[in-house]
């Protein structure tokens, strides 16, 4: 079986760097034949692709903990596809696969550790959603952020900002599970803010949109946070710092509140209260932390089985608006997890 | 012996609090009598004052780790003095002691621990200056920092700002003395950095006044800070934390930069390099580790004796000039601990 003959690819390549808010006409798409498979190498029907905030710093040309995608390159991305050619041992025809596969319909993997991973298969009765999301980079950041980085323990107090995001409502319900006294969540809408309470199980949920910040993480942590885990970084930042219990720790996950500023945005006018109130903030990027994969996935993989977990998924359609749906992370639309579809599997299994 | 009877105490009050940089004209000088003494009370005769960039805190309405000095209070210092009347069986007429007396030239205490301890007997052969400097307030904030907070340890790379200060002087020296591979202190002007290299046996010292602080750390740190000690804040930490090495500790000791703004000025715009370099960063306040201060004292004076530890002091006189003398921590004029001396001991040793 060789579909390549009958495909053409396309992909969404990174036509200039974007100033700023990232536009859709930062990307173009092409089409170009599919290549030859070589030895050892797989051809994979993308099927989900997986957006996350992160993605937009790699389209900055600054040096970090992964290269920038260059002009002209597919944009980077997660996803999960089907294996519709092998000439690899390890991957049959039919195999659901994830990898960093890139924003294109197909993509040739050889099964070599990529920078974020190598490809892996997608267990048997795991949806694409699931993997993409819980059991994706976004759970694996949240579990490692929460459990390692953060060191939640039983009576902890937490916080957590861009708590209805892929990242936050993970590691929100981690808090929970591993025995948090008392989880509050910090998004923007009610809708998202209905989900934390309501399905993910956190004590409250404070709508930064509509609601009175300042005031209300006061009401809701009368004693502090002895844990705060933020994505977002500015004003909420800002005013988590000023609720923090004396000797808290302050997990940075992220700061998509500034990503997509022109210039670097002022950072957190209340930082001195690291002093003031002995804080310890932690950075971490997970990458570091792929070597625990196996603990994390055990453990997420349970909680998901005995229903513990909830996972909300926002799933668009359609290879064309790939750009777009990069989008909507910065325009905050998503709840939960921000994935693409692009086709059901081909081959049936 | 009775001295109170013959003395006026002249002290200086806060007048009003100070908006913006603080000024002589905030405090006032007010002269009255003596108190008589109670059981159990000294009556001190205070020889020496410390100044420390932290007061500046203590003059703002606001709730920190100690209350603010009130409007009409005696402004809140560390001082050595000597013991000239007493009626508590621990102290004698003649001895030096220290604690926490205040801008006044006399003072009443009670031997029982105030805001920021007991008041502690000046060992025999530690000269005042030694006593307020390396074995006081600043030099205690600078062992539990560089020790129990950064734990500095042999082969790191270390970076102090406010390095020729009374904190960041001691830090730097207590990473050398722990092994670092390399220290480098960041200071204003030559004849600080001078000291630095040549009498604090630093590594390296950049004068950020005259220099081009980015270049030069680059310069000096080719592969990074494994640890810096930030007394400062403000464009040198932001400049830092550029030139921390991954998995990098940062030591929020203070931000002298940004004491004396009248509204909260912005914080480290490169804050998120705490999340790609993966750094931990944690503030901390002497207070809390005074239960350990026996330890830090040993090795304090076990430095000291053994000529290993530099000791520097700015030392202005009269007590006339109290409040001007706490500006020049503020200019940027003192080399090591900002000291004014007020008297020699009345009573003959």
């Amino acid at each position: 079986m060789n579909q390549s003959d009958e495909h053409t690819n396309r992909q969404w390549r990174l036509r200039s760097r974007p100033v700023g808010m990232v536009r859709t006409s930062d990307f173009e798409c092409v089409e170009e034949p599919l290549p030859a498979l070589g030895d050892n190498q797989v051809l994979v029907r993308n099927l989900y692709l997986a957006f996350e905030p992160a993605m937009r710093g790699w389209l900055n040309d600054v040096k970090s903990y992964v290269p920038p995608v260059g002009i002209g390159e597919v944009m980077r991305a997660s996803s999960v596809g089907q294996v519709i050619e092998s000439r690899h041992p390890s991957y049959a025809v039919g195999d659901l696969v994830s990898g960093m596969l890139g924003w294109q319909e197909y993509a040739l993997a050889d099964g070599e550790p990529g920078p974020m991973g190598r490809l892996a298969t997608v267990p048997d009765g795991i949806a694409p959603e699931v993997m993409l999301s819980a059991l994706g980079g976004t759970g694996l950041t949240a579990y490692f952020g929460m459990t390692d980085i953060g060191e939640v323990r039983e009576g902890d107090t937490v916080l957590v900002s861009g708590a209805a995001g892929a990242t936050g409502s993970v590691a929100a319900q981690i808090a929970r599970l591993r025995g948090a006294e008392r989880v509050v969540g910090i998004a923007g809408g009610p809708e998202k803010c209905q989900w934390l309470t309501e399905q993910a199980g956190l004590d409250a949920a404070i709508d930064y949109k509509s609601e009175n910040l300042a005031r209300r993480l006061r009401d809701e942590l009368p004693h502090g946070a002895s844990l705060f885990f933020d994505n977002v970084g500015g004003p909420i930042l800002d005013e988590a710092l000023l609720n923090m219990a004396q000797g808290g720790r302050v997990v940075l996950c992220g700061g998509i509140s500034g990503y997509n500023e022109e210039e670097l945005p002022p950072g957190p006018r209340n930082y001195m209260q690291i002093v003031i109130r002995r804080l310890t903030v932690r950075g971490f990027i997970l990458i570091d932390h792929f070597k625990d994969a196996g603990r994390a996935l055990g453990d997420l993989s349970g909680w998901l089985s005995e229903g513990q977990l909830a996972v909300a998924t926002d799933v668009q359609e359609g290879f064309e608006n790939t750009p777009q749906t990069l989008l909507r992370l910065f325009e905050g639309k998503n709840l939960g997890k921000q994935l693409l579809k692009l086709a059901d599997p081909p081959i049936p299994r």
